[in-house]
């Protein structure tokens, strides 16, 4: 698919039908998912795939799928946990060829690893499209279901899971609400020179 | 161009030659760029274009562009500065339909301001390629150098820039030093089912 109609069809999908995905478009996916740059090229993103109808349920509970119109989570083909590790950047920016002239570790402008999964994030979501697929995000906001979703699919310490993207083929659902706000005007995004 | 082969194709630029770039590319780029997502369609993210060869210069100082093998800010056609903003986040999470039931805003399990700029950052990359243009980035890491930047494009206090994006025509350059480590094996990125 052109670049310019991935970009301009994706949806935020919140309903599937349930026609399963074959193994080798998850995997195109995956692949394209591990495109993304990272600082440094530290690579502190990963993904866990799960396509498990027990796991997916366990997830869209811990995802409060049921205050949704659809249980967008758990009827989803799949479903991707992109996971990624602040300490891969720190031990990174301490190698050789990034540490600093007096030893030290350089001051973090932002957060390179929370921006770097969002580059993952938006690829995973443009390659769905790609494939005549449709994705959405929940996000895990209780702590609590933070970590049981962390001892669910064995996540190991150094990494954060930013949310869960179900995928699948999609089927009409109410947009979010949140789209009634409107786009902002191009005015106010991009500005030209200055601010 | 094809999704799949504006991610296989995009390297990290640093070096451009002489050629302009039109406006109208320019304002492609920017329209795609606005189509990343955003948590409760917060929309706090926001762009500076700079095209001016003074302002350039001065912001291929504060990027400490010397130590490259190019000046490769300086010398590009044009830079975005993606900016993000965390108090429209804290904001939109406390409008009646986002806002907790006990009346407080939401726990934020990551700082999904910037995970979204980095939705944003992937597709201004991706869309340089699509136009058959590189582009590259650039953080500024003092923090001095970051105020030097918010006086210099009058950027408003709620907002941090993430770094420089320097777009252009891809000009020969040896390739960043850290993509030496190699690419993670696909294994070690995504797992099935659980870690």
């Amino acid at each position: 698919m052109d670049f310019l109609d991935a970009v301009r069809k994706r949806r935020m999908v919140r309903h599937f039908t349930s026609e399963a995905v074959a193994p080798e478009i998850i995997e195109r996916i995956v692949q394209a998912a591990q495109k993304a740059p990272s600082a440094g090229y530290t690579q502190g993103q990963a993904l866990i795939v799960v396509t498990r109808p027990e796991l997916k349920q366990q997830i869209g509970r811990l995802c409060t799928e049921e205050v949704y119109e659809f249980p967008f989570v758990s009827e989803a083909a799949f479903l991707v946990i992109p996971c990624t590790s602040e300490a891969a950047y720190h031990q990174r920016y301490q190698e050789a060829d990034k540490i600093r002239e007096d030893g030290k570790e350089i001051r973090w402008p932002v957060p390179y690893w929370h921006m770097d999964i969002g580059c993952t994030v938006m690829l995973l979501l443009l390659a769905a499209v790609n494939e005549g697929l449709g994705a959405g995000f929940a996000g895990i906001v209780s702590e609590e279901d933070n970590l049981k979703l962390r001892e669910l699919l064995h996540i190991p310490d150094e990494f954060t899971a930013v949310g869960v993207l179900p995928f699948g083929h999609p089927a009409p659902h109410t947009p979010s609400p949140s789209l009634k706000r409107g786009r902002k005007a191009p005015g106010d995004f991009a500005h030209y020179e200055q601010w």
